[in-house]
């Protein structure tokens, strides 16, 4: 067996792993595209938006009530009403230059939205007001401005309502819709080619012969891919041949920003992808096992400013460096931020080992009981058993200088799944 | 003005009101579709997927190394290493009938997933090993399956992969086709007509006369669906009149699964969705008036077992009451959990005061600072204010037994954004 098997020379920590990919990972998603509002959804904003309407674009009631001059409700109580002199009434929807003019002592009846008149300076809410005939009795008093929703107090004209590299969210539609824009510009997807290597792989729906793997990582690639605003170009299934993954490679990083191979990344002596990718350029490969476990056999080159993620083979793996490395690749590449994932504390059922030294990803179930939540850790090890995955719902990350956690312990488990219990 | 300008007459709790709407809404969804594996991300199971083959379909290498029987490897130390005669070399996809033989005293090259030979029970990993011409010495003794992903260990055929009305994750569908699934049963989505009214909206991308107002809640909603995997049936924008909001009201009942009507749902004269709804039929309005802040005039109409959301014509109203009912209600009719919503601890910066009774939603901005998080309040009313959303980055959640939280107290929010900071 040839030497390379021995073993990593040296493992990267998940730290120094992405700072170096911050360094040599120079590539940008600069490309922009047009989209409809209603498809923006999830996209990444690629200018600013700035208000060229003021929102509100002059100066509504925000109860339904009676718009009056404040300073006339001054003193009004229930036992000490102040009575005024009603003079119309506003709906919403109503033309300002056909509301009603108010003077001292008058009011108007006014809906939620409807225009204030412009002498109006605050609105009474119904609820503490009595209407007779052409006179409203006042009983408490209000401020200037009091239930107004004054124009420009949301969105002033010529401030930004989004900065560019904002990931559009519902509310940012919304605001984008009031100012009347229809179509955004965003930065084009990140698109991913993704390579499966390995003599034994068959890809899913195709005959599979005894000892033949169904390539189960292309599939879950995709769908992660999806989850972090990327698009996946399927390279198919490489078999172990220098030449094939070669020229794949090659095509990947010409119709893709980064290549993501799953399987051969290792130490074995069909496990080539890394000699392959350093024969490609420089800087070449800059990150070759991780100190993590699982995922450990992770590597990063670097081409042209690309990466190329050499992940293992094993689903969990696969899994693991994605999430450490690719996605936040994802972000550094858009130039932007991801929202944290959801997290939730709970106490342990058992203790978790692991070697100091290395950063561990726990699979772990976590149920509710009451108030509190449990955690039950199911591996450490078993990279390539996806039912830790699909059966557990949470992922405990314990830092490199602990040695694990006690039973009993209040751990912070990252969640994968809905959780179980109550 | 009307005497339904007074007020609401009784307000519910939020938990009152979604135990209502648990024991009213009967309608669930049953209708199945077909997709493809790589369609179906996101999607809820519309039956158990039980595994047909076993995976690991055969025992399998987990490394590197030797094929060996254990008990030859008992007491092997570097020092003492143990000399085993090398008879063959087993690739990944081998055939599992044309593999070496192995008796006691001898061993094979092995690579990781390649298929372990019958008679031999453990592998010893490369590093374990020195091979010269055709003997092997063992530096490391194996017990029996070590190294070794033996046969149905992450899924035994009969196992179950995933329940009914799991909603597909990537780990799924690398999962399912494992078990060469191509296409999935999943739940159709639910359908949520959407109807904006007011006189005074208008349609973003028409044009907007001096006092009308454009219509965000529509483009916000369609998005909000679609994050909850639901699909929204646009019904446009209904005016203030009885006759077109009840045909319009029973044309989304007709058409999809629940009814979501923004604006008119109040108390004032042109609040006539309530009364309308009440006319549908039984038990008509469940809930109108919620003991929370904002989005306190919000109701629930049940129709057929339908819901019909009348939700604040306010945008984040709007949104504080889709997350509050809409969102669980979608949950209940399918029969699924939602993964809990990110959230963080951190420290206020200032004060924030409520009415005591009344559960809270204030929107914060959060950001880091050094290892820890910052909770800046935005505000608690200002509920047709969007740029609390598109500005803040999280919401604070006040049940109603508090006033309030004091400055510097440690909080836990909701983040709806990236955080910034760091």
């Amino acid at each position: 067996m040839r030497r390379k098997m021995i073993g990593f020379e040296e493992l990267t920590p998940l730290s120094e792993a992405l700072e170096k990919l911050r360094r040599y990972m120079t590539h940008r998603i600069t490309e922009t595209e047009i989209v409809s509002l209603e498809e923006s959804h999830g996209r990444i904003l690629a200018e600013d938006i700035t208000a060229t309407i003021s929102i509100p674009d002059l100066n509504r009631s925000a109860v339904d009530g009676y718009a009056v001059i404040a300073e006339d409700t001054f003193g009004a109580t229930p036992n000490n009403p102040v009575t005024l002199r009603l003079v119309g009434k506003i709906m919403a929807g109503a033309r300002p230059d056909q509301l009603p003019r108010i003077r001292r002592g008058e009011t108007a009846e006014i809906m939620t939205g409807a225009p204030l008149p412009d002498e109006a300076t605050a609105v009474v809410m119904a609820e503490h007001a009595r209407q007779t005939n052409s006179k409203v009795e006042v009983t408490r008093q209000v401020t200037p401005y009091q239930n107004v929703s004054r124009m420009g107090e949301d969105y002033p004209a010529g401030s930004i309502i989004a900065k560019k590299q904002t990931r559009i969210m519902p509310w940012h539609i919304a605001a984008l819709a009031g100012q009347n824009i229809t179509s955004v510009k965003v930065l084009r997807r990140p698109r991913a080619a993704i390579i499966s290597t390995g003599n034994e792989l068959v890809m899913h729906g195709m005959k599979k012969n005894v000892g033949e793997v169904i390539d189960t990582n292309r599939p879950m690639l995709k769908a992660l891919l999806e989850t972090s605003g990327a698009e996946p170009i399927d390279l198919g299934i490489s078999p172990d041949s220098t030449e094939e993954l070669r020229s794949q490679i090659m095509k990947g990083l010409s119709r893709a920003d980064m290549v993501i191979i799953t399987g051969g990344t290792s130490i074995g002596e069909t496990d080539n992808v890394p000699d392959v990718v350093s024969s490609l350029g420089e800087p070449g490969i800059i990150i070759h096992g991780l100190r993590i476990r699982p995922a450990k056999p992770t590597g990063v080159g670097i081409i042209g400013g690309k990466p190329i993620f050499m992940l293992s083979g094993f689903p969990v793996s696969a899994y693991i460096g994605y999430k450490t490395l690719v996605e936040p690749c994802i972000s550094m590449m858009t130039g932007t931020r991801m929202p944290p994932p959801p997290r939730i504390r709970g106490r342990l059922t058992r203790r978790v080992a692991k070697p100091q030294g290395i950063r561990a990803f726990v699979r772990v179930r976590v149920r509710r009981e009451g108030e509190s939540y449990i955690v039950e850790p199911m591996m450490l090890t078993g990279s390539g058993l996806l039912s830790t995955l699909t059966g557990g719902n949470g992922i405990l990350e314990i830092p490199e200088m602990l040695e694990g956690h006690d039973e009993g312990e209040v751990v912070e488990v990252e969640i994968t799944q809905p959780l179980e219990g109550d």
